[in-house]
């Protein structure tokens, strides 16, 4: 079969590979019918060395189950199913408390931990079938399949931003970021009833998507500038919550600079950076809380998903491009270059 | 009167100054009749640069008000009251919301705004009466002066710390630091119902008295050391919460180091620090969140004075030491050294 598999910074090729087999008996098989490419992947695109062995790429998809180890007893040959980001078990008290991206099972963990296989291929093989895949109420050749790929990853992560920030009828949000993940963290904090959304962003597609699904006001400066506007917008005081939905330390800064005392800022960009100020002088004087991680979409589908089969919501709307595997080189190009803001690969 | 003086590092004085006076509609005289060395007073007196103007000090006291301006309307002379480290207006949305530490009046903040004014003198003006100042309902005689007196801060604080870390009755903790704060958060962790305290330290009669307070196990090794000892007595989890009440980049460390995934760093010593981890390999992999900041004791007043009157609380346990203004620079040292935990002042 063929899959997207990743060399170094720039170089991402779709090759001929091995089909993948059931490894052990609580893995799965299934023949991807829709993937992702998630901002994330932009990450290694944009820097990975030359010198790392290449890697299978790709944590988004939606498949339908071909076989299944025989200790998998939730999912069936045939079943259309959703691979959440992270591969967990299912049953682990951090599991069972719903942090299923903390799993701490062996197995689990993110795709990278699988070098051999990825979501961006025609088949995957998944490990811990039962803890981590999804079976969804749909055929396959349905119209949904855009949005309840969104389950595995950048509507899970909006979600999550805004839920572990406490949005509520009486917050106001800042959204720092107009990618997948920043837009659905709109559409998220909307639907828990923000009063005010702030999405800061500079690309206007991109924000005008923003406000279908529910921001309030845009922001479209950046640094001292986009901080006062933020102000501006909110007497002076900032935002209750800040979503930081980008990953990088200008980012993080900006945050610090919008949000109100006591507020807190809500990180779902994977941080490109380690040390930061947390001191007196920016997170401690006014109690400012830090929150956020990887997120357990898993939690999340059980909630999410009827609102996508009722059409409460359609987060498939990020998805601007529709390739098959022949266009995922050209699709990385596209979306590193900002020309497209999430790619769908029908393989 | 007589009141105290930071000079520089190591140079605290007792000396002579003018008596207060008032000097707004919105002061109130207060009369000392107990106040406190705090041990973030101690900070100063480590490294206070000589060429800085020399400062009176002192933020937590309890005394007889001796005159009001004529705004003042919630105290009138005669009243025992206690002031909480933060002066605040008690009317601004801040104060309002609860986080009085934050009050948005030109004239809130904390004590060394008001550079010549302190709690650790005879006498002492204190800005903003009726937000600040809350009226005790016992006599300036009374047995319970030093339990009031830690409403004013360090019991505040260690109640804070709990409260924004969401202790509850299915809560594990560990509470790094056995100074007053660090106890009195064990004792605010017992009262919210943590089914397990980790008390870390070191000195035996203060982890003895965080015994008493409620810790059900005592860590006094530091390092990998002290974060194994954690990790044992937690099936290997680390703890929900992690109490940091010591301020220092190590503390921080430790706090990591024991924090169970997706679990609470909540830190009420003021850090020494300004950068520190906070990237994908210390707080966002495992969803770790970072809480506090200057306790809104004000806030807590309401909650925790009638647990101190029925004497179902003693957090005037922490004194270990009494002095008259004559013994405030001996009992500097002392507590520098740490021959003693905490310092009650009567003038």
């Amino acid at each position: 079969m063929h899959a997207t598999v990743m060399y170094g910074a720039g170089d991402v090729r779709v090759e001929a590979v091995p089909d993948p087999i059931i490894k052990l008996p609580t893995d799965a098989l299934v023949r991807v019918i829709g993937a992702a490419i998630c901002g994330s992947d932009l990450w290694p695109y944009a820097a990975r060395s030359a010198e790392d062995a290449p890697a299978r790429v790709g944590h988004e998809f939606v498949g339908v189950v071909e076989d299944t180890g025989r200790e998998v007893t939730t999912v069936k040959k045939g079943d259309l199913v959703v691979a959440p980001f992270a591969i967990s078990d299912g049953t682990c008290q951090f599991c069972q408390e719903g942090l299923q991206s903390s799993c701490a099972h062996p197995e689990a963990g993110f795709w990278d931990m699988v070098p051999d296989e990825g979501g961006q291929a025609e088949a995957v093989r998944v490990p811990l079938a039962d803890g981590t895949l999804v079976k969804l109420p749909v055929a396959a050749d349905s119209a949904l399949v855009p949005s309840l790929l969104t389950l595995s990853d950048v509507l899970g992560t909006g979600h999550h931003a805004a839920v572990i920030a406490g949005v509520s009828k009486s917050t106001r949000v800042t959204v720092i970021g107009d990618g997948a993940v920043g837009l659905l963290a709109v559409l998220s904090a909307r639907r828990l009833g923000a009063e005010q959304i702030i999405l800061m962003g500079r690309h206007p597609a991109r924000v005008s998507l923003g406000r279908e699904f529910g921001a309030t006001d845009i922001v479209s400066t950046r640094g001292d500038e986009g901080i006062a506007a933020v102000r501006d917008l909110t007497g002076g005081d900032g935002t209750h919550v800040v979503i930081e939905a980008v990953g990088t330390m200008p980012a993080y800064q900006q945050a610090l600079g919008v949000v109100r005392r006591g507020g807190v800022v809500s990180r779902v960009g994977a941080p490109q950076y380690e040390e930061a100020p947390i001191g007196f002088g920016s997170l401690f004087r006014h109690n400012l809380r830090l929150a956020g991680g990887p997120a357990p979409v898993r939690a999340y589908i059980g909630e999410l998903l009827p609102e996508i089969l009722d059409g409460a919501i359609a987060p498939g709307r990020v998805f601007d491009m529709t390739v098959s595997l022949d266009g995922v080189v050209a699709a990385y190009r596209e979306m590193a270059d900002r020309k497209v803001l999430k790619t769908l690969i029908k393989p």
